[in-house]
């Protein structure tokens, strides 16, 4: 039997959501409480599982728990670490589509955040999935090794922090409109949404047990299929069908966002795209390990619609 | 020589304030650079800088040096630790004054961050704080005490998050213009401002190496002292004066916010307010600690004007 990757990412996502929906109980016997400040609280909860359920390709933690399982280490076990990057990723997405910010109304094909609960809820919701991350880290059971949970906390800190996915995006807000530049869109990229690919790697390589040689040539698999990705959803923003993307294309240009397209063609975008894809690739064959899963995952990547 | 708790509160607030400065890197050498992407960071980090040294009482990061002192742990070694509650403090005060919340222009006799740095920035300046929070935790030095550091990660992203100080703030929103009634009032001071002054004070104990006893009895302290904290913040908004308070008063009653005054009335408030604080003051009898500082603390926020 072959391998499928549509099959595995499918399974995985389950997998994820499933786990996610024990890290966050639902709301709803609350909602029935008479006592409004609980009642609140049920309102708060059902915001951060509307977007926490709102789709998604799920592909920050399926790439920690493909990676621990690359490396032979325990993936059910690895579920709370793993979730932890998708409660940052959508907590990102809430606050990047606020009136202030993007200003989006749409994202996946449902109305965002904001529209749904209110600009308020919508803030307060990402700063709870934000929060959430470090709460469930924080609880993840690794008896004996505190010092590697530690480690998982400060690798997700990190990345997401001011000089890192946070930093990408605010370089990105103050871009738009400006006079592209290669250097600026490059670190946009390489904050805005590689930190978090190249950390959800690190994480469950961390998980897992891998040695230090293991971990540079993972990231370096990491960073490049991290690039590969943003440059494929600026071309899909582009050449993409509105339909499969569940958002409205051209939606960048209407922004004067810094793209690769518009920086540097769509021809050239393609040739970066299909080089990067092939040095994150390249990467995997310095581990001694069966690496089918993480190329598999690339070349997927490489080729998606949305 | 008698202890004088304003000296003693002025002095732990500069330390507290020199190793913030030490946490976050000013952006100033980076504004220079011709690399957009650089120079958006230093933005930044400027703007999380702006509100982190607006001034402010840093009476949690104070709550739990004193804590760790009353116990006899290493004061100047908890100072991350400390820290990482003024910075979660010091995003929820930026997203809080944000127009779709309680749209405030002034804290503190100063523009608040979005007025300075726009909405957007204040968004991000606000997520990059609470997750330095967790940065600056993760890489605490505790060597050999890996479980107890894990121990302050949960307890501050549990205070925080949505069952704590995010859900205060959630309930806090929702409750303006309805119909007052004293379990919501009690919920949104427990949770938007207890959560965080009782975290404060647990987080310095089991820095400390407390036992569960004297957790348990710090931990009422600190229940009871948030209370009147927030009881005595009620009042001011009422009867304080707006020089000395740093914004306008009456803005609660404009805002139709629920608090004890309006619930109460004036008198009732001031019983409440002395009360809680003899219960603060009583829960540390069963220490068998010096808790002169301890006390202190909660008789000068009893008296505080501002």
């Amino acid at each position: 039997m072959s391998f499928v990757i549509e099959d595995y990412l499918k399974e995985a996502a389950c997998e994820v959501e499933q786990a996610m929906d024990k890290l966050l109980p639902s709301g709803k016997e609350r909602m029935f409480s008479r006592h409004a400040g609980l009642e609140s609280t049920g309102l708060l909860i059902e915001s951060m599982r509307y977007s926490l359920f709102a789709g998604g390709k799920r592909i920050r933690p399926i790439l920690a728990l493909a990676t621990v399982e690359t490396l032979g280490g325990n993936r059910q076990a690895a579920l709370p670490v793993a979730c932890s990057l998708e409660l940052i990723h959508t907590y990102s997405l809430i606050h990047d589509d606020l009136p202030a910010m993007d200003d989006d109304d749409f994202r996946r094909g449902k109305p965002t955040n904001h529209k749904v609960y209110g600009e308020a809820v919508a803030v307060l919701a990402g700063d709870a999935l934000l929060t959430l991350a470090f709460q469930v880290l924080s609880q993840v059971e690794m008896p004996q090794r505190e010092k590697e949970l530690l480690q998982l906390i400060r690798i997700l800190s990190d990345a997401s922090g001011y000089a890192g996915m946070i930093g990408g995006q605010m370089a990105d807000i103050q871009a738009e409109g400006k006079q592209p530049d290669p250097q600026t869109l490059e670190f946009i990229h390489r904050h805005k949404t590689g930190d978090l690919l190249r950390a959800a790697v690190q994480m469950g390589a961390v998980f897992a047990g891998a040695n230090e040689q293991e971990i540079l040539h993972l990231t370096l698999y990491a960073m490049n299929l991290g690039l590969a990705f943003q440059i494929q959803d600026d071309l899909l923003d582009v050449e993409g069908n509105a339909d499969q993307l569940g958002k409205s294309t051209g939606a960048d240009e209407a922004h004067g966002k810094l793209t690769y397209p518009s920086l540097f063609g769509l021809e050239e975008s393609h040739k970066k795209l299909n080089e990067t894809t092939q040095q994150a690739l390249s990467a995997l064959n310095h581990l001694p390990h069966d690496t089918t899963v993480l190329r598999e995952i690339a070349n997927y990547l490489l080729t998606r619609v949305n």
